[in-house]
Order: structure tokens, then sequence, then C-alpha cells
């Protein structure tokens, strides 16, 4: 609570310097803060003692608590009126998803400078990790701070970079901020403005994808789309492998999961290009796209989708249905483990896939024995199995949360598109688990999540949470045995 | 090969009966196999002994051949003019799928008798599996017959109901043909013609669902409608069940898999009934359904879905998209192991279930060891394993399929439905790889597989022989490894 309290000085220092009266809101939020925060500190329990199952109920509570306190401004000030749907748009942006409740891109554009930055600067915050953030900071053990980065942290498995944990933290802090940094230089070298780049570096760096403009980033020049291209990608790749290099051990940096991810994003760019010029897609002028003009949208979509940030330059819901069922099926995979990005992640995937091929090679060969190995080193069979574990609950979660929000489909307006019901349910619950903000239909880089009922759009809020910890941390706070002493 | 020369006997006597000059063609079909068959047994090899692998192979091979040549009545009569189209609905027929190439009922319908009892006897060939009912007839070694039996059966485990391999491939049998008598006499009993109640039997009892009236089922009184929901459900359930019941040994009849299934359905039926009425969905009159009419169609749509014959009274592509959603699922999940239905089986899903809840008891007691158990019997790690690469490998095929006839989704006809290129593409490749028959959109209970390009067939000829043969046979054809000596 103390931390977000601290949070809430950068959009009120927005505030300040374009002389909103929105400050107001984002201090008596912060004072909301200090004052719940202070009251925690009173009952501290005197058993401090952290093992799995604290680790995954601390970063679950923690992850809630946030953001129902970071919707208190977007309340407050009255930029997103009902309670729900700015409790929607807190979660979006920690989670990083970036699904947009406010109904057009005018409006969002209409919206004051601090809260458009808070919006933005959540997804800073929740790319990395917020509790990372604050281990970095808080002297706490070694072995309490293992537990909460591993349940906070995506992909399968958490490797440390040097043997302290808390100094692990704060070597990706720095690597997150200087690769900020760096991205806010290169858009302001293309001309883009200082306040523009703060917010799309933000939102590109924890891979969340709100936007500030209107049209998105089609109204941005070719060198702009290309950087934000870059950086959504840089941000996808896993934060070790940067270690690595400043190490000058490059080879250690191109890890198996790097590799498969770059083949196959360069593959998807590849489909989605040739898929656009030979159906002849038209762009938002209405002219059919040129060769060069489809590889520039085709490779920001699938870098925007695979990182699962979510930028928009042109309207894929008008898309040929081979690109665009690409794209769903980038929503899946995600990014590397150890990024900021979402999704089931590379590495899980080729997991999967070398553990399916040993299983048919066992059909020939049924006395063989053999290990599923990453990069030299053989993957422990509990992991494989957890990973199987992890997939099932989220087919589970994912099917349970499609049969809910279907009811409300009905209710949407068909009119911005050409796909149907089925297509809209399905990409919604997929925009949101995967954390990647856009789908299809009336949830399209059209539309928004706001024709939803309020009870559609806390299963979307759930969603993104389960997406975003990685479906365990949020799933046990279900399970009677985590409350028993 | 001579045994399907002797299965042609079938058609051909009714081709007598019925005096239709497509006699010639059935002969004609006869004779080729003969010859075929018997040019076969002059090269026939020394060394006959029979592993896994060959085990695979040769049925993958056998059900290859079967449909090449079961396809040649079909094409030779003119019936199905185009030899691919008639190699589409002979494998849709074997592999129980009922998926049909004939643009629409009322041409289906205007077909000769002796096509129509060919097309629903491959169903019932298919169904519980050609090369078991040769083992019951043939005199093989034990071992030879269990690794084509394991190849073959439905189910991630086969479990020999006596010691010899044979006498279950016999007693499988007999149960099979007796529940497919008892149908045509409850038929009989509701006043449906001779002819059609052998075609119905036969289509349900391989849960095939090739049906030869232009409005499927809805034509038919409330009492056949109730006869052949019941009966779907009925081939639906592992067959082994029978076998208790006829040994009084009533628990073991009812299995885990069983209870879940009968839950699922029931579940399903009820939400699905409710959804209709609370939606006022129009039955095909364009009234508003009734509670008892809903409930009826519900429950026909949801047995035919679920034990993946596809047999139709209502088309509920124009249903509400809840209830759509719940019939997709189904198509996946599908019917138990050990019956003639397909889908990914219920014991498969259940063991993936209770092996995803230990891995995350897991997360919470890391040392805990729990094994998944199915009926008071711990279930092998490797069986696990083997469903767990089932699965991957089954998505892999899924999401292949898709991107390939994707493609050909702009080229079809979407005046008949209000669904999209998404839904009919997700759901053309669901309903074959899972050996349903109809779909939703295009492919919905009121359209056909006619209008895609004959690589798209292709795809689907290969998809429901992964499906019907359970993925590894088909996918070991393309393993350079099993061709090594």
């Amino acid at each position: 609570m103390l931390f977000e309290a601290l949070f809430f000085i950068v959009p009120a220092i927005t505030a300040l310097v374009y002389n909103e009266e929105e400050i107001f809101d984002f201090l008596a939020a912060m004072l909301l803060c200090v004052m719940v925060g202070a009251l925690c500190l009173i009952g501290r329990p005197k058993n401090t003692s952290i093992y799995a199952k604290e680790g995954f109920v601390i970063v679950a509570l923690s992850w809630i608590v946030m953001s129902i306190f970071g919707a208190l401004p977007f309340w407050f000030s009255r930029s997103i009126p009902s309670y729900i749907d700015a409790l929607f748009e807190t979660v979006s942006g920690f989670t990083t998803t970036g699904a947009t409740i406010v109904p057009t891109g005018e409006q969002v554009a209409a919206l004051p400078r601090s809260i458009l930055i808070w919006r933005s600067f959540t997804h800073w915050i929740g790319g990395m990790g917020v509790l990372v953030f604050i281990m970095a900071f808080l002297p706490l053990s070694g072995a309490r701070n293992m537990h909460i980065m591993k349940a906070e942290s995506p992909g399968p498995t958490v490797s440390k970079l040097v043997p302290k944990v808390r100094t692990t933290a704060m070597i990706l802090y720095v690597i997150y901020a200087v690769l900020t940094l760096l991205q806010v230089i290169f858009l302001i070298c293309g001309g883009m403005p200082l306040f523009d780049s703060i917010n799309t570096a933000f939102a590109t760096a924890g891979t969340g994808g709100f936007s500030i403009k209107a049209d998105g980033f089609n109204g941005y020049s070719t060198y702009l789309q290309i950087v934000v291209t870059v950086f959504m990608l840089v941000f996808s790749i896993n934060f070790n492998s940067y270690y690595m290099l400043t190490k000058g051990r490059w080879k250690e940096a191109l890890t198996a999961e790097v590799k498969a991810f770059l083949i196959m994003v360069a593959t998807a760019i590849a489909i989605i290009t040739l898929n656009l010029v030979v159906a002849g897609t038209v762009n938002a002028l209405g002219n059919a796209m040129s060769f060069g003009e489809a590889l520039k949208h085709a490779a920001f979509s699938v870098a925007s989708i695979v990182s699962t940030t979510g930028f928009v330059t042109e309207n894929f819901d008008f898309w040929p249905v081979t690109a665009q069922i690409i794209l769903v099926l980038l929503m899946f995979v995600g990014a590397c483990a150890g990024s900021t990005g979402g999704g089931v992640k590379v590495s899980r995937v080729l997991v999967l896939g070398k553990s399916a091929s040993n299983e048919i090679g066992k059909m020939l060969h049924p006395k063989q024995v053999k290990h599923v190995t990453m990069d030299g080193r053989v993957v422990e069979p509990e992991v494989v199995r957890s990973i199987c574990g992890y997939m099932v609950a989220y087919a589970v979660i994912f099917i349970l949360s499609l049969l809910i929000i279907s009811i409300d489909l009905g209710n949407l307006d068909y009119t911005i598109t050409h796909n149907g019901q089925f297509t809209t349910g399905f990409t919604s619950v997929a925009a949101t688990l995967n954390n990647v903000g856009p789908g299809l239909g009336v949830v399209g880089p059209a539309g928004s999540f706001a024709g939803y009922a309020w009870w559609s759009k806390i299963v979307f809020v759930f969603d993104m949470l389960v997406g975003r910890l990685e479906v365990f941390p949020m799933l046990l706070l279900f399970a009677p045995t985590t409350w028993k002493k």
C-alpha cells in the first residue's frame, strides 16, 4: 500500500506540470493508501516465515489489493464513471493486458494527461512485477524472496542471475529501466513529443498496449512504427539473455527459447505478409496494400500480438482469416519466459512439443528412456508434469470463462465487424487470459470491452490476473487447503 | 481386401432386392478387391512377428487401403462423380464421422438404396474396428492380436475382458450386434420402415451419423427421436460395462468414466434446454420452442454430438451461442473409451483433470507424493505422460489443419448461416478430427463439406483417420524411423 502511494507521485507530478485538477484525485488516493498501509503495520504478524503457499497467496492478494486501490483515481476523477469499469482498466493496466473499457479511441485521447500517464505507468509497474520491485528495495531474507519471485515471475522455472535474489531483482529492474529509457530516446529522435514517448515506452516495456491516440499507431511515421515494432520484440525476450549479453556470454544469451521465438516471429510475419498481398487486403485508406506496406503492418501486428502488447496500426479484424488465425495462435503462445510478455510462453510450448515427440518415439521403442532437454540440460520430469498441469488448469479456466461470458454475447453491437458471436467470445477470453488486449470481432482493434455487462467484466478481470500470475496463485486462493493452518 | 469383398455383399444383396443396376458397381468393386487380395497372398513375408510398431503401421495402412477401395462403388455408380469426394465420403463412413460431401439433403435422399446401405454399413464396420472384426475370425497368435487391438481400439489403454484377445474381440462384436439388432426392433415398433431402421441402426451403432432423409431426423415421430437419443448414448459407453452387466457385476460396470460421462450429458442437456427456453429460440416451423420441445431437441443434440454421431433434428447453427459453445466443447470431449464414439474420450479428460489437480496440490505441499487413481487403481505415470503427448500431437494436427484449410475459407458460400469464416473453419476441423460430422456455419446441420477445394478435403480425410485411429498410427506413418529396418 505504501509503495502504491509512492507510485501515485508520477501522475500527481504530471497533473502539476499540466495544471490539471486531477491532482486532488491522486492525492486522495495516496492518502487512502498511506492510511490503510499504516493501519496494516499495526497488526503485523509475529511469524513471518514464507513457504511456497504463502508466496502464492501474498502475490495473488497483493495484485488484487493493488488493483482495487489503483482504480480509485479513474473513479474519483470521473474519467471512468463506473467503479467496475475503473477496476477493469486498472487490472488491464497492471496485468499489461491493455484492453480498454473506454468505448472509443476519441474518448481515450480526450482523457486528462495525468490519467493517461497513470494508465501507462500501471503497465510499467506490472510488467516486471511490483513485488519484484519491492524486493529490490526492501531487505527480506533470500528464502522468502525466492518464493515470492517464483510466484510472480512469468515462466515455468525461475533462474537466479546471481546467488542473491535481491541482487537479481535489482539487475532485472536496471535492465528494464535502461531499455525503457533507450526507447524514449529513439522515439524522441523520431519527432514524437516527450509525453507521447514516455507513455509509449511505459506501455511497450510492460508489453501492455494502452494507446493514447484515437487511431492507435496508424498516425505515427514509419520510423516510429518500426521503433515500436523492434522494442515490442525486445521486451518479449527473456531478460536473462540481456544480462548474459552484458557479460559477453553471447552463446548463453541465444537460448533455445529465444531462437524458437525469433524463428516463429519471422515465419508468422512472412506468411501474413504473403497472405495480405495475395488477398489484396486494403489499408485504412481503402487502397490495396503494397508489399512494403503489408510487411510493415504484418511485422507490427505480429510483434504486437506475440509480445502480448496489443498496439495497433491496421485493423486486423478485416484481414483474411488465415492471418487472423495466425494472430490468434500467437496470442496463446505469447512471449519468452522471464520477459514482460504474457501468454503460455515459448519455453512451455517447446517443452510440451519435445515431450510429445518423445512419447511418440516411445510408441515405436517402448523400452527406450529419453529425457526432455533444453539448452543441453535435462528438464526435470516434475517441471514437465507441472507444465501439463498448468495447461489443463489454463484450459479449464478458458472454457469456464467462455461459457459464462457467452450468455452476454447476444447483447453486444456487431455493426463494427463482420465476425460473429463465437469469434468475439473466443478471442475476448484469449485476449484477456493471455494479457494481449485486442481480439477479433467486437473486441477487435476498432472496438472495446465496454459493451459487456458488469459480471462479464469481473470474469475478464479474473482472467487477466490469472494470465499475468500464471494460473496457480489465483487458483490457490480458491483451494480450501490454502486457508488451513 | 478379401474381407472388404465380403462386406460388399451387403449392398449387393440390397441392390438385388430393390432391383437396382448399381449391383454391377458393387460386383466390379468386389472383383477388384478379390484380385488385389489374391495378388497380395503371393508375396507373403516370411517374418510375421508383430510388435508395437508393426501394429500401428498395419492398422494405419489397412484403414487407408480399405477406404481407397471402399470408395469405388460411389465413384463407379456416378452417385458421387468425383473420386476425391467418394474417398471423403468413404473415410467419413469408416471413421464414423458422418460428414457428407453430397451438397443437399434432397440429393442424399435421392441416392440408390444400395448406395445408401453401403454408406451406413461403412459406419457399422468402422465403429468397432475392422481389424478387431478380422481378429475375431482369423486365427492369429495372441501377442500379435494385442498390438493390433491396441492400435485400433479407442481409449488410452486397452483391457482384455478375457485372457484370450480373440475371445475378447468376439465378445465385443456379439454385444455390438445384439445392441444393433435391439435398436432395429425398437425402431420398427415405432413404425419406421425396415430399410430406414437398418440404416439408422448401422449409423447409430457406429456413432457415424449418415442420414438417409432430406430433413435428418426432424420428420420422424417423438418416439423414434427418443429411441435414437437413447441408443446414441448407449453406443457411447465403454462396451466393457455391458460385458460386466451380463456377468452381473453392476459395480464394475458403473466406472468413474461412465459416471462422469452421464453427469456431463445431464448437465449439458439441462443448460442447453434452459438456454433455448430463456432465449425464446424458434424451431424449424418458426415458433418459439416449448419446454418439452426444447428438452427433446437439447437431449437429441447433446447425445448426437457427445457420442460424435452427428444426427440432427433442429439446426443448432441458429441456436444461442452458449448452447453452441457447449456443443463444440462436447465435440472435443467425445464418448467413453472402448465405445464406438470419437473425440478425446472422457477417460483421457478425467486423467488430465486429476493429474492437474494433483499438480496444484503439489504447489502447496511440494514434498507430497500423490498418484492419479481411477476406479481405485493407480494410473501409471507412463499412461499420464502418453495422454499428455497425445493431447499435444492432437493440438498440433488441429492447428496445422486449420491453417491449411483457412486459405480455402474465403471461397465458401455463407448465405445459409450467420456464422463467419473463423467459426466455420474451427468447427470443420473439430467435426472431422473428433469424427462428429456436422459443425457450425457452412458445415452446420443445413450445410455440407461440398464447397471445400479438393486439397482441403484431403486434409479432412487425414484428420478423420487421425481422429478414429487416435493420432499415433497415422502420425507414425510419417516418422522416418518407422521405415528403418
